[in-house]
Parts: structure tokens; C-alpha cells; sequence
């Protein structure tokens, strides 16, 4: 039995929660079959760049339980791959499914893999949250957008575990937290999740971060990550790359937390790394007029020189260790 | 007969169309009662700095013309006055109106007086245009915030209105429109009038402008005002302070676009303007948590060391011709 805030799995049926009705109701969808987690991970029921990975997987294990064939189960890892272009989590899980499946396929090794990326991404979240936890003073005030929680992985989450790992270690903290426009995961998941756990926090619109820290009411943010480039450009929730530019001007350190499954070597600078445009709608919403032209990037690119710190399993690095290439090793 | 995208009056009965109804229905109100008025104002079912100026003040004339006396006059205009804090227009129009009041009180008069800022304001807002237009060379890519246009003045509007002169130019041009959370003016508002002109535009939520930016999409910002400083600070709607920064950041020209009445010379500087907090339930919105801890500026302050120009009815002027005060010349 797998269980964490988004996802269940008792070893036949595997369960997400519904990210796109929370908070107002808590709904849970079965995600067994393979082609209903495609549409899950594409409308951001399942979302997050660690859960949309740990729940591909999940899903292929219970694929190949129930009887399919290495080439179908290589087949249908293919066909999610695709779901979303830019978190490189969900490549990296489904790459390890497509590899035991081409070398040595049994539905038993499948499910392993699957467990193996619950269980190791259960313990990034633990190690990032320490590193990060150590940069958070007593007294200090966190702006965090997106949501990088316990919904997010299969822990306790990337820049929102180290905020948490933080506030159990006793320290006075207040988070303010971006809505994160056009879904709302800031709004929706992130203040719903810290009044869960007791957090102090301030919900806002992302166009009032600067204001805030023009009043020098932020002394640090803490963002997550799509996928970070060699080079440590990263992708983020779109508006992140605005945070980072505020961040600068008003000398507060930025960081972006992540497991090492968000980090892809091959991608060499944030140029690289493809960003997914959605549907119009999504900004329209109900309010705005039905036919406007819309652009709706999904993701921006923060470059490395807006970054203070990449707080990741393996330890907090600077740009010399980005540069070097020190944070690549293990 | 006075008439404008926003607000008709006939001698007798002011109309006002409900701007939070907008673009979905067109739904007028009636403001013949200032008290009714002050709650349109407050709701921003009338909204935009120069519009709740003329709103004001012809709702304070039909009050006269009701029969009202001078003693009362004044009461419901010291009233209207308390409807908003920041934008100093409202406060112009009032006072023009309760100094008459105080010193040779007609209906006939306030009706002149408000009569005249209506009339006024239309030939501020032709004058901010055409210098604002000035600035706009063909092919350039405008990215503007909130609602600056028609609807917002008794005119073509401040920031919008030099954009559509541009583009009544001749000149080709395209309008990145920040939808502006909470209440989404742009998204309403803006991308409504600006289809209803033929101007090309695209809407953004306001995390997006950040990116558009950085890939060189925008080579200039337009915004309007509240109230403008003897020192060039200005305050206008909340995230204008962000796209400020975010253009200084990537070398974009930005300008504020705006009549007399929003330069307030008895306010020293950005930090001596009122910022009015508003409900958190707006911010809230039906998604996120109904019990969220909120902050909710409606407004933000710019500093001047922000800004390129500030186009106003009597000339584009620089920081130098701020510093030495050749804006308040007149």
C-alpha cells in the first residue's frame, strides 16, 4: 500500500485525487488505466512535476499487472510520455518503465519500478527539505508560488517541504502565496495545504509580489521546477521568471528547490527546454470576452543568473557549482 | 445630452453602465442619486480615475437640480469623497463642486461645474492621446494593464486612448493586455474595447508579461493613473509597481498616461498616497479557500526612477522636468 496527500495505490487499483476540485471537494478518480491517467496528467487532475512521474509509472505497473504485453505496456509509456511536454519527471519515470520492459519485462518488475519511484521520491522530498529548511531563518517570510507540496510529490513536496520542514523545526515563519494564474495551484492547493498543516500565510495575486517586497515583506523565495537544464536555467509554472526578475531587483535570494528527476543533463540551457502552450480558456475563464486572443504558456524559464540558490537532494549549490557541473554528480 | 462609452445624462437622469457586468451584458444603472452613486464607485460598477470624477460630480448636480440645498450639496459630496481613497480625481471633481456650494451655491451652477469636468475631461483625454501617440512608432508592441480607456474617462481614455490614436494613425500596431487580478479590468474591459476598435491584441494573465519581455515582445508599456505625485510617483492599479520593474529590467520604455486631475501637487510622494485595501473575497474569488488569509491592495505605487515619461494633457515630460516641477505649469 502506497498512499500520499494525491495518490493510493493497494497494489491493484491506484487512486488520484482530483486536483482541479480541490479544495472545495475531495474527489478521487481511478487511475488504473493507463490512457484515463493521459487525460488526468493533461487537464492537471494529476499534477506536479514529481506526482505527474510517480503516477505514470503507477499506472503502467497496474498496465502490466493486468495482463499487457511488453510491447503494449512500451506502447502506452510512449503514448504518456507525451502528456506534457516540459516536466522532465514524467519522461525519466517512464523511461525506466520502457527499459525493463525492452531488456526484461515481467509485470512484477514494472510494479518494483513503480514503487521504487514512490518510495525514492518520497525521500528526495525529505532530503530537499532539509537542505532547504537550513536556509529559512526563524522569523523569516517565504513567497512560494505554484504548488510544490505534498500534492505535488509523493512526499512532502520540493519548495513547500523545506517551508514545512521549517516550520516543524519550531521557526516563526508566514508564507505568502502566490494564486498562480491561470489555474489557481497557488490559491487553490498551496493555501489549502498550508492551513492543513498550521502554516501562517497570505494568499495574493501574482501581480502583487512586488509590492510586497518593495514594503520588505519577503525576505526569501522558494519556487519548485519543471525541469532544470544543465546550465541550471529551469522551467516553472509561468510567472515564476517574474517573481525571479522582482527577487533581484529587490535583493531578496531566490531559490528553486527540486529532486534530481527534474534535473536533465541532456537539455543544455532554459532555450532547450520545450514550453507547453494551453488552451485559451484557461485564461478567458468566464469573465473575459469568449473570443479574445489569448497566449497561455504553461511554463517560463527562469535563467540561472536570477537563481541565489538550487536546493536540491543532494545538497544546496551555488552558480560555481552549477557552472562546474558539480551538482551533476553523485 | 452628455454621452460616453460609460455614462449618459440628459439634464435629469445619469446613467452609468455596470463596468463589473461588462463584457458579458450591458447593463445600466441609474446614478441620479449620489447615494446610489457612492455605491457604484465603491462596488467599481463605476470605475476609472477620471470616470468616478465626472460620475461623482453629475450625480452631485442632479442632486442640486432635485432640490437639494447647499448645505446638503455639500454633506453627499464630503460622502462621495470617503468612496474611494487613492485615485485624487474623484476628489477634484468633489471639491470643485462643494467650493461652489460653499460660496455662491445654484443647482444651475453645479451642473455647469460638473458639465464642465464631462466636457474637460474629453479634451484631456484627446490631448494625453495625441502626445502619447507621439511615442508610438509603427509596428510596436504596447503592453498595457487594467482599463485606461474609454470606459474609464468621460473620453477615449488615457493610456488606451494615446493606443488607439496610434492605431487611428495608421500605425501598425499590437496591445499585450495584462487581464489584472483580482477584478480583471484588462481581461473584461480592455480586450472588449480594444476588439471593439479592430485594435490587434493579445491577453495575458499578469505573470505572463515577465516572458513576453524577455523573448523581446514588448517595446513599450502604457499604463494610466490614480494619482501622480509632485515627485512623479504615481499610484495605479495593484501590479502596475511589478510590469514597472520588469520593463527597467529588460530596458522597455514605460510610460503613465494622464490628465491634470490625477496629479495631486499637495502630495509630496508615492509614500504620502492612501492605498485602499479591499475585500479578500475578491481575491478569494469561488476557488480558493473561502477562509484564505488575504492581503488585497487595490493600488501600488511606482516610483518615478521607474518611469520614461509621463505623458499628461499639457506635454510628454521627462524626470528632469519632474524634478524641476515644469509639469505643474499650466
Amino acid at each position: 500500500m502506497l498512499e500520499s496527500l494525491a495518490l493510493k495505490y493497494d497494489g491493484q487499483t491506484l487512486q488520484v485525487i482530483d486536483q482541479q476540485k480541490l479544495p472545495h471537494a475531495e474527489v478521487w478518480l481511478n487511475g488504473t488505466d493507463p490512457l484515463k491517467m493521459y487525460d488526468y496528467i493533461r487537464t492537471l487532475q494529476v499534477r506536479g512535476a514529481p506526482m505527474i512521474g510517480v503516477a505514470a509509472a503507477l499506472s503502467l505497473a497496474c498496465y502490466a499487472k493486468s495482463g499487457a504485453t511488453a510491447e503494449q505496456v512500451i506502447k502506452m509509456a510512449i503514448h504518456l510520455r507525451e502528456a506534457r511536454p516540459t516536466a522532465v519527471n514524467l519522461m525519466y519515470a517512464v523511461d525506466r518503465v520502457t527499459e525493463l520492459a525492452r531488456t526484461g519485462f515481467s509485470a512484477q518488475g514494472v510494479e518494483d519500478i513503480a514503487v521504487d519511484i514512490f518510495k525514492t521520491d518520497e525521500t528526495l522530498c525529505e532530503q530537499i527539505s532539509l537542505h532547504g529548511a537550513n536556509l529559512i531563518k526563524d522569523g523569516e517570510q517565504i513567497l512560494t508560488h505554484c504548488n510544490t507540496g505534498a500534492l505535488a510529490t509523493a512526499g512532502w513536496g520540493t519548495a513547500l517541504g523545506a517551508i514545512r520542514k521549517a516550520h516543524e523545526q519550531g521557526k516563526k515563519i508566514h508564507v505568502y502565496v502566490d494564486e498562480t494564474r491561470p489555474l489557481l495551484q497557488g490559491g487553490r492547493l498551496t493555501a489549502w495545504e498550508l492551513a492543513k498543516l498550521g502554516i501562517p500565510h497570505t494568499l495574493i495575486c501574482d501581480n502583487m509580489a512586488g509590492m510586497l517586497m518593495a514594503q520588505g515583506r519577503v525576505s526569501k523565495v522558494f519556487v519548485g521546477s519543471d525541469r532544470i537544464a544543465r546550465n541550471g536555467d529551469f522551467a516553472n509554472k509561468i510567472g515564476t521568471y517574474s517573481v525571479a526578475v522582482l527577487a533581484q531587483y529587490h535583493k531578496v535570494p531566490f531559490y528553486v528547490a527540486a529532486p534530481f528527476t527534474t534535473v536533465d543533463a541532456l537539455t543544455a540551457s532554459g532555450k532547450d527546454i520545450p514550453i507547453e502552450e494551453r488552451n485559451p480558456k484557461e485564461v478567458r475563464g468566464e469573465m473575459s470576452p469568449q473570443d479574445a486572443p489569448v497566449y497561455n504558456p504553461a511554463f517560463d524559464v527562469t535563467p540561472a543568473e536570477l537563481v541565489t540558490g538550487w536546493v536540491l537532494d543532494n545538497g544546496v549549490f551555488n552558480k560555481d557549482q552549477i557552472t562546474s557541473g558539480e551538482f551533476l554528480k553523485r
